[in-house]
């Protein structure tokens, strides 16, 4: 049994967390920053570098006293050679040898994986998932991401990338993705698609509480906003999110047929709406998904909420060390 | 060392296929015989459990000869049960406890399938496939079938449904396809799409050598024929599996960013046409999947024809008996 705790970091597009995890799941010492991911590259990595720092001076600690480095990053890992080859949340990323950069200043077992399959990890291990041995956790936030758990692992396909559901085209025809394909599940069921379908909508001449929640100004129109309108019984807001929440019915129906996996993890901040956004999602895979995996498959909520990428991070470094 | 060898068979919407395979994957002896499927679940399984007996008369054998029983079929296969709980190829069939019905016979090891599935695992240990880990199948015909090897393994998820990649939805507002769903991958790139669009368009008024080469029966256009008219230069046909193979190419992206496979085998009759239809749409994934595991694919034809359900389910039956 592997004794020392692993210094896990995720890295987003809006923040660097850092914490400490013990080989039991639970974090020691946790630490935000920003990530100020418009400065490019080199910047963000000083600050992945300054935070582990900070941390390490936190907890008194160095290298010796840890098991290893983890770390989760938005973007297509390559986690054969450890490198971020490119990241819609981090503009300038290419093929950014960031495990070795932190492996080389630190001297210590270092590891990268995508921070929606860290999820998984985390929620297969200490979250909704435990004991599932099928399961995909979607990430629903700005983007959507997925991580995929086969027979009790994670899946990392033949390079390490694989888990990109949210950039599975479902409507051939439909709106641009950050990524520059038409119709991926994440240009219609995240929470940037749903800001944008309200603000769209308002800025057609609709009418909708959402302009006075927002003073207004049109454009500050956020998901979380939406579902504060939605709650409050404005139609649009309502219709706004039935709209994606059927987009992500058919992605998860998608899933259903080609996985026939036990469980659909749904986790992410526009995954807080809860069942305003999940119960209409569940009613499209019962339409849409053949029957046996239809009814098999559990939709549930993620339990780790923003923790998960860095519990899932520290499990992935100790499931690695044990493998040694 | 299982010396035995395994009496295989490919439950198919037109034909039904037996044969006695060897443990090295040799085709000893094998029978055709046709499904009738429009007559039901039981007389195609009076016809299932004939041609099990002619094979054990024309190879003079019984069950004490053989390692087990492996059938492939289409349909949702509930693979802990042994049982087709649906197929749009076989209609009528509703939970129709296959695998036990043959068992109880023959009181041999018996095994169920589905029939792409199957084909996965033949052409991964006989087929284009070898020693590649991480492959997914597609076969391309009158519908489109998928099959998943995962770490070397067919994956079956939960249930044993897994791999339905065919009804895949990739154009939200397209045409319906034969599950009850708005485009299915299978109702825009298979071999009756193909067929179906040539169709309209001729319908339509468009012109085309393939209405000469059906004698005016426009009815009777084959994704076949449509190969045969694009050969000889016709444009519609041409266009018309320019299409089909764009949207093949659309469902393999998808794949792509969500598996990240060494390699994708594509299969089926519609398979056939070759590079006609996969350079086309090997140059969609080049520009939809992210870069990484879009480079990092091989798009390959299939190798055994139409062998490859027998082969994989015999392929199957070895491997569990291997287990046991």
């Amino acid at each position: 049994m592997q004794e020392l705790p692993v210094l896990a970091i995720d890295v987003g597009g809006t923040k660097i967390s850092a914490a400490i995890i013990s080989n039991r799941g639970q974090i020691i010492t946790k630490e935000y920053y920003l990530t100020q991911a418009d400065e490019g590259p080199q910047p963000v990595i000083n600050r992945i570098l300054s935070a582990i720092d900070g941390i390490f001076s936190l907890g008194n600690i160095d290298s010796s006293q840890l098991a290893g480095i983890s770390m989760a990053a938005a973007g297509i890992i390559d986690s054969n050679r450890g490198r971020i080859t490119f990241s819609p949340n981090l503009p300038g990323w290419c093929d950014v040898p960031l495990r070795d950069i932190v492996k080389e200043k630190y001297l210590i077992d270092t590891f990268l994986l995508n921070d929606a399959s860290a999820a998984a990890l985390g929620e297969h291990n200490l979250g909704a998932g435990k004991g599932v041995d099928d399961l995909i956790l979607l990430t629903v936030g700005t983007g959507i991401g997925g991580g995929i758990i086969i027979d009790g692992k994670l899946y990392f396909g033949s390079c390490g990338s694989a888990g990109e559901i949210g950039h599975m085209t479902i409507d051939v025809n439909g709106p641009m993705c950050s990524c520059g394909n038409d119709g991926c599940l994440e240009a219609l069921a995240s929470g940037t698609a749903i800001a944008r379908e309200a603000i769209t909508r308002i800025n057609q001449g609709e009418r909708s509480a959402l302009t006075e929640i927002v003073d207004g100004k049109i454009e500050d129109i956020t998901a979380e906003k939406v579902e504060m309108a939605a709650r409050r019984g404005d139609s649009l807001a309502y219709e706004v999110i039935f709209k994606a929440a059927n987009y992500l019915g058919v992605g998860m129906a998608n899933l259903v047929n080609i996985f026939n996996p036990e469980m659909i993890i749904i986790g992410g901040g526009v995954a807080n709406m809860g069942d305003l956004l999940l119960d209409p999602a569940r009613q499209v895979v019962k339409e849409r998904a053949f029957s046996l995996p239809g009814e098999a498959v559990r939709i549930v909520p993620a339990q780790l909420g923003n923790d998960a990428g860095l519990l899932g991070a520290a499990v992935f470094a100790f499931q690695q060390k044990l493998v040694k």
